[in-house]
C-alpha cells in the first residue's frame, strides 16, 4: 500500500523505479542486473532503461564481467558512484564533534572527530567549528557538484520541519535554531537536514550495522542521558514533529531522582552515566573518560565496579522491558555507554526482561551491541542527507541538468 | 515512497489506482468525480474507467445530479455500495461479546451485543456464544455472496499472522488458538482476521472517530487492563508480530503492586479500574458496574469518589506523559474506563503532561475522549476485515467472477 494515498501517473511510475533501483544500489553495492530484475520485480527492458539513466547522469558505473565459460552472457553489473553523488554528515555530541564526506552507496570518503571542550557549547561556536572541522575533510574531497545536501545529527530533541533544537540539556540549550545557525556559516546551496542523533543511529544500524534487513528494531543510547531511535517496519518513526523516541524520559520511578528535564524519576536517573558513576562512589560528571575507567576495574574485578554495573544493568533491564511490551521489536541494539558496558549488564538485562516483559513479545527480541559503535549517529546524518536523492533521483538529475543549484561551491564556501 | 521496495508494472499501477478511489469511497462516501480527480491527482480518464469498473463490479453506483443551472454539466457523483462488500465483525470483551455486519464505506447494517459472565470463558464457549450472535443478525442481513471476510477484536495479546492469543489475562486465556477455533465453527470460506482491541479501537478512531486526518494517535483503553492502540504516519503500529501497545505494561513503579502479567508496578496496576475502586474503597472487582456506580457518587460530589478519580488521573497523567515523550503523538484518545472518567481527571492529566513531558512534544499534544465510545473496536474488527479488499479491490473482482470462493454461505453456514 501506499503511504501518500494519490494515484499514480506514468511519470510517477518511472521516478519510483528509478528510486527502487537507486536505493537497491545504495543498500547493496555492486549488483548484476539480473538481480536487480529479481529485487524490483521490473522486467529486463525496465531494469536497461533505468539503469541507463542512472549511468547517463553520473550515479553508477556498469561493467560487463568477462565470459566465464558458462553458457550465455553474464549478466552487466551495475554499482552506484561514490562520486557520483555525496553529502557532508555533522555530528555534534556532548564532549566531541565530527564530520565527515560520504558517497553514494555508504562509502566515507573522508571522516575525522575531535573533543571539545563542554562548556563552550554555544550554537554559534559549535557551528563555527564544525565548518573548520569540515574545511580539513572537504580540501581533499569530490567536487562541490556532487553534494546533494548537508545532514546534521545533535544530542536534542529536534523539530524536524526547520532544525529547531527545542532542548538540549546536556549543551544547555532551549530553542535553539540550529539549522539556521548552519545556512549562516554553510550557506543555503545544498539543502541541510538536522535530526536527533539516536534516531540517525537507529537509521545507520538499520541501513549499515547490524540491523539490516530487520523490519522492527529499538536504538538505545546510553549516555549521560539516554536517547531512542525506533525504526517501524523498515522505516524511521519520528513522531508527529521528530520528537520521538525520547525513551531517558520515560517516568520509570516516580520516587526517584530529580531529572535534568524537571520531571522525576525519569530512566536516564538510573540508566544514565551519572547514576552508574555515583552507584560506584565516584563523582558522576566524569564524562565518558570516567566510565571507561570504571570498566576497565570491572575488567579488573573491581567489587565495586561490578556491583554499580549490576544495578544499572537491573534498571536499563526495567525500561527494556517496557519497550519491548510498548513496541514488540524483534531487535534492540545498544548504543554509546550501553554498547560500551554491554559484557557486564546483558545478564541482568535479559533477567529483568524474562521477569519483566511479556512472554510473546520477550521470545521474539534479541538485545546486540552497536555494529557501528561511536559513528553510528554520524553515519545516519549521512544517511538522512542522502535522502531526498534516494526518493527522488529524477528530480536531483533534472536539477543538475539546467540550473547551477547543485554547482555553486556548497558548503566550501566557508572555506574562503 | 513505497513501503514495499519493489517496481510498478502496469497491472500493478492499475490496481494501486484502484484501491486509491475505493479507499477514498470508503473512507468519505459520496464524491463526485470531479473530487476524485482532485484527491486521487489522477486525469479524469483515468477516474472514469477506475470508476466504471468499480460500478461494474456492484462495489461502487453512480449518479449525475439534475442540472442546477450553473454552467456546465455537474460531475457524476459516485457512492460505495454497502451492500457491495460487507465484513462480519466480532468483539470479545472481558464482560460481554459483540457482533456486527458493516457495509463498505462503513455502514453499520446490523449490530448486537450481550453481556456474558466473566467466568465462562473458554474459548470454544465464547466462539459458540459469537456463532449464535452472528446468526441473530445474520438472518436478515445481506447475502453472503458480498462477505469480504470476518474482523475480531480480542482483549488480548494476539499474534497477527495466525490468530494465536498469546494471553488475555481476564480471560484466563495462554496460547489459545482464537483464529483455529473460530475457523472450526465459522469454517474458512472467507479469511478471519484476528487482533488486539484497543490497536483495532485506535484503527477505527483514525479511521471514523475522532482521529480522522491526524497522523499521529495514541489511542488508551482503560478498563482492569490498559490497552494501547498506534497510529504512526496514518498507518496502525502493530509491532514485528502484532504484540506492539502493551502499554499497560510499562514498568512505571518498581516499587509498586504485582501485576497479572507477573512482573511488579505495571501501569495498569495504577491506572486500571482495579486500584481505582480499591483508593474509594470498594471491592476491586466490581467490573464496569462497580466504576458506574463510583463515578455517579463523584457527579454527587463524593469526596472519597473524587480523590480516588484524582489520584488514579495522576498515576494516568504519569503514563500518557512517558508515551508523549516516546511517541510524540498529536492525539491521545482515552477509551473504556479512562474515556468515563475524562471528565473528572483530565485536569489532572494536563497537570501532569505539564510537569512530565518534554516542552517540545506536550505543545504539541491534546487528549480527548472517544468518538465511538465501547462499539470501537468493533468497528476497528470490520475496518480490519474490510483491508484486503481496500488494498487490492481487482483481486476481489477477479476472485467473485469465476469460482464460488465468495458465494458459499460463508459464516451462515452455522445457522442450520
Amino acid at each position: 500500500m501506499l503511504r501518500d494515498e494519490v494515484g499514480l501517473r506514468s511519470e510517477t511510475v518511472r521516478r519510483t523505479n528509478l528510486s527502487v533501483i537507486l536505493r537497491e544500489l545504495h543498500a547493496r553495492g555492486a549488483l548484476s542486473r539480473s538481480e536487480l530484475v529479481v529485487r524490483s520485480r521490473l522486467t529486463r527492458t525496465a531494469i536497461r532503461g533505468l539503469v541507463g539513466e542512472l549511468v547517463a547522469s553520473g550515479l553508477a558505473t556498469e561493467t560487463r564481467p568477462a565470459l566465464d565459460g558458462t553458457p550465455g552472457r553474464p549478466s552487466p553489473i551495475v554499482r552506484p558512484d561514490p562520486l557520483g553523488a555525496t553529502v557532508l554528515a555533522l555530528d555534534i555530541e556532548v564532549d566531541s564533534i565530527a564530520a565527515a564526506i560520504v558517497g553514494l552507496g555508504g562509502q566515507i570518503i573522508d571522516q575525522v572527530r575531535v573533543n571539545r571542550p563542554r562548556r563552550e557549547s554555544s550554537v554559534r561556536r559549535i557551528v563555527a567549528d564544525l565548518a573548520r572541522l569540515a574545511d580539513t575533510i572537504g580540501a581533499d574531497g569530490p567536487s562541490p557538484r556532487t553534494h546533494v545536501g548537508i545532514g546534521v545529527a545533535v544530542v536534542g530533541v529536534v523539530r524536524r520541519s526547520d532544525g529547531v533544537v527545542s532542548m538540549a540539556p546536556n549543551l544547555g540549550w532551549v530553542d535553539v535554531g540550529l539549522r539556521e545557525a548552519l545556512v549562516e556559516v554553510f550557506g543555503d546551496d545544498v539543502p541541510i537536514h538536522v535530526a536527533n542523533e539516536a534516531d540517525l543511529a537507529a537509521l545507520a544500524e538499520s541501513r549499515r550495522g547490524v540491523a539490516v534487513g530487520v523490519r522492527d528494531v529499538l536504538f538505545l543510547s546510553g549516555e549521560v542521558g539516554v536517547g531512542g531511535g525506533i525504526i517501524v517496519d523498515g522505516e524511521p518513526f519520528t513522531g508527529a514533529a521528530g520528537y520521538s523516541g525520547e525513551v531517558g524520559h520515560m517516568p520509570i520511578n516516580p520516587a526517584g531522582l530529580q531529572c535534568r528535564c524537571g520531571a522525576v524519576g525519569c530512566w536516564e536517573t538510573e540508566a544514565g552515566s551519572e547514576s552508574l558513576l555515583r552507584r560506584a562512589g565516584r563523582s558522576p560528571v566524569g564524562g565518558r573518560a570516567a566510565v571507561d575507567a570504571l570498566v576497565a576495574e570491572a575488567e579488573g574485578g573491581s567489587a565495586d565496579a561490578l556491583r554499580a554495573l549490576e544495578e544499572t544493568g537491573r534498571w536499563i533491564g526495567i525500561g527494556v522491558a517496557g519497550l519491548v511490551n510498548l513496541l514488540d521489536p524483534t531487535l534492540v541494539v545498544f548504543g554509546g555507554l550501553f554498547q560500551r558496558i554491554h559484557p557486564f549488564v546483558a545478564p541482568t538485562v535479559e533477567a529483568e526482561l524474562d521477569r519483566r516483559a511479556l512472554a510473546a513479545p520477550r521470545r521474539l527480541v534479541r538485545v546486540v551491541p552497536s555494529g557501528l559503535g561511536v559513528e553510528a549517529s554520524l553515519l545516519g546524518a549521512a544517511e538522512l542527507a542522502m535522502e531526498p536523492l534516494l526518493a527522488d533521483p529524477a528530480m536531483w538529475m533534472r536539477s543538475r541538468e539546467g540550473s547551477a543549484r547543485y554547482s555553486e561551491p556548497g558548503f566550501r564556501r566557508v572555506v574562503a
